[in-house]
């Protein structure tokens, strides 16, 4: 763990935020390749779960709310974390995970006390008790209020879903695990609404196709597992939750990625009860008989976008000592190699003139600006080429083309071709340059 | 201005937030095709000003941000708007927009105030006065934090710049004119780091790329105009700055688009300042010179996304009546086109199976999920097929591919072949069903 937050800061992922001021608790800002890894696994999850499907659209919705969103959902009352504070050393701690004494000094603990981990804030220009409002704690309220103006304008029949990506707040007592826990996060959720009585189905599909996901973009399938929660450990809204949890490196040693939950019809019951007064408001047509109406159940596969970076860094992460790269002088020397899933990884592509002779810069500079009307492509003509491949194998980019005299020239290869180091089997491959995007689209639509 | 904020509610564009409650002041939640179109509007700007460039690079830093950088950008004790209240009917206006009197009921005004338009928050569990932090009021100074970290881990040299894309919130007196002005907005935003000797030669460059860009992108060239803004009107922390302005058809008839200012050194020193006590930390090499360092200046071609999008709507709206759908029966009905540009449009294409036959069906489907790996690309087999261009003018669809028996049996046309419908010119253009993702591809990249 320790040596992917390294990585991270040293190659541009994820900094502290606003580190010149030492950094803010809880909070991070991603750089170059951090908000480039972020959005590929947006786009790739956007693609397999909205784009490609009839049925599933998106909505971007606010950060602030409508402070009634929150009693209806009840977050405003119920969303609480218990505070205990050391008398003694004062530091802070989630009062369900700890005893009698303080872990840091041993010191005495203030009674638990319960506090209310959404930010608050006021909206309007003078803060007065009515204008009190709160940043979402999760995104997917922000659907369910939006569900009748969707199905509605978009003309969706059950069982559809509606899809949304953007930032969360909790104001969390203990962030922590680097940006696994943190109090500014994304998360990528999507809400499916069905009829209830084949709520099951779905969610069972549900649970095979998110975990299937994850194997398909590279994930080692030894690293994940499923765990069904109990009936006393499900959330009052839930009738019922798998979790598919990941071999994070902290803690037991599973934590969850992502999850799947059945929320049966609590939101949308509750909505339709504080916003018009009635439970049932929000009913809608089962199949193709008009009268029959009910209330969907809705099935949550739900995921946090930090986290699921985090895994895919983890999984990805892999030191070989000394060999991979052709110029390595001491074979000593530990590489670093990121085996990202070519659609995750943060740049698709590096172009490297062999030497800085104009012909070769001018070849290269034609191939990378080709190349970057798709893909993020780096051009990269400073240092040996082995240390120019050590590059992009430690920030996981899959194909490095080299561009060299017979390219220019022709000689034993045809003049035009360019070779393509494969990043995880380190195979050459040789590409006439005017094929390089139509080769990009096989491997990479 | 009505029939647009008319049309988007209608067909799923954007919708008051929470409108179940009653909407709330100055926030708005996108709908599908709203989402779609501000996502497309990002890709754009991302790629012609980001991706295709060697010397651009990202960055996704957080909202919540540790208090000092507002303190140092001077937001925590300058971002102040001037309040006043009637004392009759206690609406509040922003004081240097009116005169003596209320506006609304002529009642007399209080003392003018100055209240600080940051959303502010507290951070851990305790509200206490070294816990404050604020939503930030703009992403640039995200940026201007994370320089010296983003120049030395992606080996940036002078000039460079540094995008991000992202929320910011302001806690306006009033919000207004639909979209154009709101509490929560996010915006798009490029600081362009400069030798300061060449400042102004890259100041002059970005507002013609800027001006380029929107008439690249559709936006007609007679409503716009630049306006150059004179020594008393710029920010103190400005050298000089340039407004595109565009003809919303509110106010004084033009308002501001997209500005590009010319920053100077102030952010860094400020920062260089405030975090380490040296307003010269952030100089870097200028030129080959490793001695030659100065603080650069910054150019900053800043824009709002949702006010883009805004302006995108209303150019691309036009109204025709009737003729242009082929079954259209009643010539009088008036016919709404939106005529965006191919890249921003949110539904790139939709297929049209001309009867609910289950052959026609099954290749239409076939090809929408051809379409859909690279598009969005809607499926549409509900009633006459001139209701169906209808439907789609009015969000702006540029092509319609209809599936007809000739497609499945052949006829008059080769059997395979679709007819794709213009949607500005009412051609119709037949293609082969195999040949339609290279026909995108060719249109859209």
């Amino acid at each position: 763990m320790d040596r992917i937050a390294n990585l991270c800061k040293r190659r541009g992922f994820i900094f502290p935020s606003a580190e010149i001021y030492g950094g803010f608790g809880g909070f991070w800002d991603w750089g170059p390749l951090g908000q480039k890894l972020k959005e590929n696994i947006k786009a790739a999850w956007w693609r397999d779960f909205v784009l490609l499907w009839d049925d599933v659209v998106g909505i971007d919705g606010t950060i602030i709310t409508n402070p009634k969103v929150w009693e209806a959902s009840g977050h405003a009352t119920n969303f609480t974390d218990v505070l205990v504070e050391c008398k003694k050393c004062h530091h802070r701690f989630k009062g369900d995970d700890i005893g009698q004494t303080c872990p840091d000094c041993g010191g005495q603990l203030t009674e638990p006390r319960r506090f209310n981990t959404m930010f608050k804030t006021t909206v309007g220009p003078v803060e007065e008790s009515g204008s009190v409002a709160y940043l979402r704690p999760e995104t997917c309220q922000t659907i369910f209020v939006n569900y009748e103006n969707v199905r509605e304008t978009m003309r969706m029949k059950l069982p559809f879903g509606i899809a949304q990506v953007g930032k969360s707040f909790r104001n969390e007592i203990t962030p922590g695990n680097f940006v696994f826990r943190s109090r500014e996060f994304e998360q990528m959720e999507l809400e499916y609404f069905v009829p209830p009585a084949e709520s099951r189905k779905y969610f069972d599909e549900w649970v095979t196709r998110c975990r299937q996901w994850l194997v398909d973009h590279g994930i080692k399938p030894e690293k994940i597992q499923l765990y069904e929660q109990k009936p006393d450990e499900l959330a009052h809204y839930s009738k019922a939750t798998t979790d598919i949890l990941y071999a994070f490196p902290f803690g037991k040693g599973w934590s969850e990625l992502w999850g799947i939950a059945n929320r049966g019809d609590y939101d949308l019951r509750q909505h339709g009860k504080m916003a018009r007064g009635d439970e049932q408001v929000f009913a809608t047509a089962i199949g193709d008989d008009p009268l029959a109406k009910q209330v969907p159940y809705v099935i949550e596969p739900s995921l946090g976008l930090d986290r699921m970076a985090l895994a895919f860094l983890l999984d990805a992460y892999d030191v070989v000592t000394g060999g991979r790269t052709t110029t390595t002088e001491s074979t000593k020397e530990e590489e670093v190699v990121l085996h990202l899933h070519p659609d995750i990884a943060p740049v698709k592509a590096a172009v490297l003139p062999l030497s800085k002779k104009p012909e070769l810069q001018k070849l290269a500079h034609e191939i990378t600006q080709k190349l970057r009307r798709s893909w993020t492509t780096m051009y990269d003509e400073t240092g040996s080429i082995g240390r120019r491949y050590r590059r992009q194998d430690e920030i996981g980019t899959p194909f490095c083309i080299t561009v060299d005299f017979e390219s220019v020239e022709g000689g034993k290869r045809p003049q035009g071709t360019v070779t393509i180091r494969h990043r995880d089997t380190m195979e050459q491959e040789v590409v006439d340059h005017n094929d390089l995007v139509a080769w990009m689209h096989e491997r990479l639509g």
